[in-house]
Parts: structure tokens; C-alpha cells; sequence
């Protein structure tokens, strides 16, 4: 099978949903789309690498749904509608079940998110993923890491540490069958709807990818500024907690990675806006700290005890 | 070093090259850019692997030089202005002759082809280089592979097989040095300015990458109809032919792959305008055959032979 062949079986035809905008789609030496007016492009590319961002010999729909949601993760730390997306696919070998259920999984989350597949790219080498992602915001609406000041509240979306949790099952380092906290590693969830609700809301956004002291660092480095947060306002699962004990649990909260949570700050004149918005929401809001102008990220313990951030994953 | 260090130190300070359209670059969730009223985006993924697609042990620059040009051909193949690329980089180690190499040429090409970066993801792994590149056509003024019709002559730019001739030198199965040939492989040119010239005068353009043959099928096959093209005038250059002999040197030119050259059609209404383009053109412009109803890809040598046309690189 010649990948002309893979691409029309896999590709081209199950992952056939378009919009609008796109005016040519894969096939031709680009695809080409319409930008409205009044509109600024977000893009952000992501790659996930066999047995380093997920285990070896993972089924299709796992690397898929990590790779999409990891990308689309950073359009909503945007506050960015999802627009399109390019897919650079590099596999060792040709699997009619590994690639069905890649394409099947793809297919369910291109419609769900109104993301049409712009073009792509299959090559023979070690497992990879490669998405570009793009995004619309309406402009100079754009959430950036640089905006907080010093007073803005903190937030952060859902259970941290979860992702972690769900790692440490799947790399057989805990003996348990845990779906909330595998499901929370395999399948992020991206806050995409809370990100576009966070325009002209919060003043920085991030998204909790390399573990929340490390991200929380970059956007207090981005902001000029710094924070002090309550440890045990860290939203932890019972779930995690269960299965690590406490301690352990508040640790992966903070330092984890692959939450793909949102963490934002938000100015005092928001405060009624944001806890109306947290009220209408489905997704858990935690607010965690204080944005304040010393430069480092403190996090205190019940006992006023400082507990020093740790930084994330490190390739090389 | 981590990943942090490597980003700063080889692209985001020595690539700082930007343009106005870019309102956030590099370091952000991700980068904004604007698009301008009445035009449209040309969006393309490319993926090059070590040892597939260049060399084990290439050096830097040549990883780069083939990887973006094998991008920019891709725009300079619908007519498209460079606008940005992202760019996902997966290293096996660190190692900084290498990064050196890469980001020194890179930002060479970043400023001749006025082409921002706008993002990237560096990551360990198997080397490999996935670019995601966008550029703009007013418009309506895309040139796609679907709009050859009847009658249409077809033209190609530059010698074609010369790349396939510097793939064979790399290699070693043959011995010798010619610069012309292994530049054409490690360095091609993309045709963006003619491709900009050829809006509203070619009816569908591809570029050639999978080998002559191959592409002018793709095309005849997106434009529902087939060519009758003559072997002898398909441009062949003398460092070829000395090094190969005529008839190894034409097969390389119909088969042979990496050129990155434009094959296009211009239909006999556009004689003049095509006639007075090619004149004031620096690169060689070829009229090779003309587009006919009948649905195959037809080349005929000075005996009035048929040669018949092989498919491009199969990975799978």
C-alpha cells in the first residue's frame, strides 16, 4: 500500500468534514482558506513522539486524542475558536487497526470541534504525531501569558495532577484500574468554550501542559510579576488522592504534567463577571492565589509552610 | 540544556525576523497574525526524516535548506506570497554544530524569502524536520492542479533530474564531485516569484517533487484530462548528461525525484502574455508538450516511441 493510497483510505475520505471557509481542502500543493475580516489567526504546532508523550505500542485513538488535545489546548489558552488543522503522520510501518482506529477517533473529534483537516504529510520513520493547529480570535482579543498584574486573582480548571495519576497506572508504576485518572492522561479535555468566555475577562491565560508551578511560573515570567498560591486550594480528585494518598496527590497537582487545564489570572474589577461565568459553568473553577510583584511563584502549605515549585519535563 | 535554553539560543533570538502582520510571535500558546482583507491562506505540511528524505549525518544547513524549500515550493506551486511557518524539530541529542548550522541558515532563508516564524516544538527523537508553512493569494487567484483543459501547453521550470543526479553523488553510486547537481538536491530553489507571475495565466500548476512524470499525472488527474509531452524537449542539463550519459540523464529528468520545480499549463489564449513572461524570467522556462483529452500521461522520444511514466518515491 503506497501512502497516495493510505492518505484517501484514512485521510482524505472518513475525515471529510469541511466548513465554510475552507476553499480548497487536501489534495493540491496547499489547501487555501478565507480569514473574515475583523478576525487575527492563533497558530501552534505540537508534536508527540512514541514513548516519550505516549507509551509504546498506544492504540490509535489514544495518540490521537492527546495529540488534538493538546493542540486544541492551546487555542483555548488563546480564547481562540478552532479553525483547521495540518497533520504530519510518521509511521514505522503500515497497520490497517492502528490507522482505523487513529482515522475513526480523528474523525469524531474534526466534527466535534468544527476543526477541518487542512492537509498532511505520512512518512516511514518512528511513530510520531506533528499538528499544526489554528485558531480565530476576534481582534486584539487575544489571551496572552503577559497580561496579569499584581492583585489579579488565580484560577485554574478541573483536577490537576489527574493526567499524572493516569500515567503512573499506564506505566505500571501504580497496580490499579483507575478510568477517571487514564482517561484524564489518554483524552484531555481542551477548555475551548471557557477560553473564548475568558475574552476581555481574564487578563493572562496558560494552559497547564509541563505541570501547574512550572506553567504559573511562565506566565508570571511573560507578566513581569509573580504569585503566592494555597496549596490546598490546588483542586486535587478524590480519585488521585485515593490512590497516592494526599501528599502525594497535591505533589502531582502541582508539579504533573499533561493536564492541558487552563490556569488564569483575573483583575479584582472582574470579580463579579468571573463568578458569574464560573457559576454558569460545567467545568470546575478553582480559585488557587494572588498575582503579586515579587518575581518568584510561592506555594504555601496549610501550615504556612513554603512548598518550592519544581520545573517540568526536560527533553535534552 | 533544556528545551527552554536550546529555543531561545538557536531560533527565537537569532530568528527574530518579523513582519507586520505577525501581532504575537514565538513563546505565547500561540502566535496571532493578521490576514489581510481580500486575500487568502495557503496553508501546506511537509515532514523530511533523516536518512529517508536527506542523509544520515547531514549537516544542519542542508537539513534545513531542503526542508524549507521543499515548503516554499509547495506555495510557490498555488501562487502564494510566503507569510509564516511553524516549525517542529525532533533531535536525537543536543548537540550545538548541528543547531548551529541549522539556525544560521535558517535565518538566512527567514529573510530572503521575508517568511516569519511563528512557532515550533523541539522535541527528542528520531531526526526530523516538519515545517507547516502559509502564505497569502488575493483572492480567488489560487493556481491549482484541477484547471488544465484541452489544448493547454505545459511548461516546466529549471533542468529537471538534477537533484536526482546530487542524490546519486550523496550516495556514492556515483563518483564525483559537481556542485550543480548536489546543490540542486541539498538546496533547491523554490519558484516563488513565478509562481506570483503566473496568477491569472497558468490554468493549474503543480511542482514537481515526486519526479515529472508523476507530478504531471497528479495534475492531469485533479484537471480530468491527460499529455502528450516530447522526451527531447524536457530540459536536461549538460552536468547530467556528461555525468550520466543522454538517455540515464532523460530518465532521471521524467522519473527522478526532489527537483522542486513548477510544471504548469497556460492555456493558447495566454501565448503572448506566457511568450513575454518567459522572456523576462532569469530561470530557464521549458514548453514540454500540451494537454490533450485522453486521460494518460504520454511521452514520446525523437523515434516517436512511447516511454512510459513511473510513479514517484513509495514510503509504505
Amino acid at each position: 500500500m503506497d501512502e497516495f493510497e493510505i492518505i484517501s483510505r484514512y485521510f482524505v475520505e472518513p475525515i471529510g468534514y469541511s466548513r465554510e471557509h475552507v476553499l480548497v481542502g487536501p489534495g493540491d500543493d496547499c489547501a487555501v482558506a478565507k480569514v473574515p475580516d475583523g478576525f487575527e489567526l492563533c497558530v501552534s504546532t505540537d508534536t508527540l513522539i512514541e514513548d516519550v508523550h505516549f507509551p509504546k505500542d498506544a492504540a490509535g485513538d489514544v495518540v490521537v486524542s492527546r495529540a488534538l488535545g493538546a493542540n486544541l489546548s492551546d487555542l483555548a489558552a488563546m480564547g481562540a475558536e478552532p479553525y483547521g488543522f495540518t497533520l504530519a503522520l510518521t509511521l514505522p510501518s503500515y497497520s490497517d487497526s492502528w490507522l482505523s482506529s487513529f482515522s475513526t477517533r480523528l474523525n469524531e473529534l474534526v466534527k466535534h470541534y468544527k476543526l477541518p483537516l487542512l492537509g498532511g504529510n505520512l512518512a516511514r520513520g518512528q511513530l510520531s504525531v506533528t499538528i499544526n493547529i489554528m485558531g480565530l480570535v476576534p481582534h486584539g482579543q487575544a489571551l496572552l501569558r503577559s497580561g496579569a498584574g499584581s492583585g489579579d486573582d488565580i484560577y485554574v480548571t478541573g483536577h490537576l495532577g489527574n493526567a499524572a495519576g493516569g500515567l503512573a497506572i499506564v506505566k505500571g508504576e501504580v497496580d490499579a484500574d483507575c478510568t477517571e485518572l487514564v482517561e484524564s492522561y489518554f483524552s484531555p479535555v481542551p477548555r475551548i468554550l471557557l477560553g473564548q468566555q475568558l475574552r476581555n475577562v481574564a487578563s493572562a491565560v496558560i494552559d497547564i501542559s509541563d505541570g501547574f508551578a512550572a506553567d504559573l511560573g511562565h506566565l508570571c515570567k511573560a507578566s513581569g510579576c509573580g504569585a503566592r498560591v494555597s496549596l490546598e486550594s490546588i483542586p486535587v480528585s478524590e480519585a488521585l488522592k485515593d490512590l497516592f494518598g494526599s501528599e502525594i496527590a497535591q505533589s502531582m497537582a502541582v508539579k504533573g504534567g499533561d493536564d492541558y487545564e487552563l490556569c488564569f489570572t483575573v483583575p479584582t474589577r472582574n470579580a463579579d463577571v468571573i463568578a458569574q461565568l464560573i457559576r454558569d459553568q460545567e467545568v470546575l473553577v478553582s480559585h488557587v492565589g494572588k498575582i503579586r510583584p515579587e518575581l518568584d511563584v510561592e506555594i504555601i502549605d496549610a501550615k504556612g509552610v513554603r512548598i518550592s515549585g519544581q520545573s517540568g519535563y526536560v527533553h535534552f
